[in-house]
């Protein structure tokens, strides 16, 4: 019997995988339809492909794919599991919200299969780096314990299923959202004449904030598309009753634009690298 | 000659006054209809009680009260100075949008008196500690040189009139509204089962925030009334054009539930003070 099946050889799937074969396990995934790119990906982590039905061999199988596509993926992983004797439990590991997570557990209704709600929060494993922390809910029988004996770092969380996609919404709604306010107030100071200024008291009266903006904005600009629907995603779980729900309908509209400007002609992010790369402070002269 | 005038003997105002008095200055206020607290606060930083024209004496006036208050502050000024043959230049300290300052300045129209734009970024200054920084533009003639002189940290900004202003809007944007993307957040993870998680996941991955919320948001609780001016001031200076606008009125939002909250039962107070005190990790069990 083989050990997992990862449906998503993306770079989070892909590295994830890697990481259990480098402990010893075999990884299944199905390529059928990829792009060249993925099944090179899939090919060099060293996941071995194989038909849709045949991902049910695994002892235990994890979507791993971008939040619109994590509905899609449990319908196949349903359709595979029916008539099965012992299907294998499904691990959602999708930034997706515990709204979306308790729909895509129904559509299990009626089978034996067991579904876990996870949460992959951090980087892809790389090697030298312990790599990300995979927190699960809903797993009384402990099935994501397979995860960590083959060199991941499990978490589970005594919450309800969709307590994990709860905690990816919130870190993410606090990481994501602290470079959104950060690229909004820099782009206002810069516009206002005063970005000189806040840099300099930045980096002397919040250091941690000072280098937290000048790493995570820059890194940010090819991801702000991408973070667009993510805030969406997160005022959607935060609900029309939370006026916080507003912010993140904030957050989505400056990534938009800052994604606007990534494809267009940069003069947003002109801006933001002129404050952040900034060592000149004579807008600001500390009289001494 | 007298060295300056005051106007406002708040907390930081008068606190302002005796660093000054510290290193040798006289610091005139007016305190024509306020209450006993603030006479006595005034009395205790060493202030001496003028007429409203007794003011007009000093050699720099400053106006350090709360928002709302600041144009009256400059009307007040421009009265008493008509008329003088050289009227002391004025600084507005207060923390208002750059339209609003420029709509202040505008008051003086056709006197003589020089205005200057000021915004102060820090606690007010205390026994062996620096003090805040005072943010100074517009100020081409370095009237802003004697407040140095006598104790005060003042760095001058390059920028329009109104620069200063729009610096501490850009501040406050970061710092406060982080503390309410935290709040907003922590209390999400809260009612869906995940704070513990959140706060372990945070102290691990973010330490520098999780110690910034574990101070900060317990501060803020009874100055979340006052936040939500400020967020809504935050919002009209950045415009309707700026997406981040929406962030900050979502802010506003966050904190007046969070005011409302304060005066009320300390439900939303308690489950954060629940999470940020929580030493308990019992719901996010590390697998080794």
């Amino acid at each position: 019997m083989s050990d997992f099946a990862i449906i998503g050889a993306g770079a989070m799937g892909s590295a994830v995988a890697k990481r259990l074969i480098d402990h010893g396990a075999t990884v299944l995934t199905c390529l059928e339809g990829r792009s060249e790119r993925t099944i090179a990906r899939a090919a060099a982590a060293g996941m071995v492909p194989v038909g849709r039905q045949g991902l049910a061999k695994a002892a235990l199988i994890l979507s791993i794919v971008p939040p619109a596509e994590a509905i899609g993926v449990a319908e196949l992983v349903a359709e595979i599991s029916s008539g099965l004797q012992a299907p294998p439990p499904f691990i959602d590991l999708n930034a997706i919200a515990p709204k979306t997570m308790q729909a895509l557990a129904a559509r299990f209704g009626g089978s034996t299969v067991e579904v876990l709600d996870g949460a992959i929060i951090g980087g892809p494993p790389a090697a030298g780096k312990p790599g990300p922390t995979l927190y699960v809910s809903g797993d009384s029988a402990e099935r994501s314990r397979l995860l960590q004996d083959y060199g991941l770092r499990v978490r589970r969380l005594d919450g309800p299923l969709g307590a994990a996609s709860a905690l990816k919404m919130c870190y993410a709604g606090i990481n994501k959202g602290f470079i959104g306010l950060g690229a909004a107030m820099l782009l206002a100071a810069s516009r206002s004449g005063a970005a000189e200024s806040l840099k300099a008291e930045l980096a002397e009266s919040l250091p941690d904030v000072d280098r937290k903006f000048s790493k995570s904005i820059p890194d940010m600009y090819p991801k702000a598309y991408r973070w667009v629907a993510e805030m969406q995603e997160i005022a959607d779980f935060l609900g029309e009753d939370d006026p916080a729900a507003t912010i993140f309908r904030g957050m989505a509209g400056v990534f938009s634009r800052l994604a606007d400007d990534v494809e267009g002609d940069h003069a947003l992010v002109g801006q933001l690298d002129e404050i952040l790369g900034s060592r000149d402070t004579g807008g600001a002269m500390v009289m001494p």
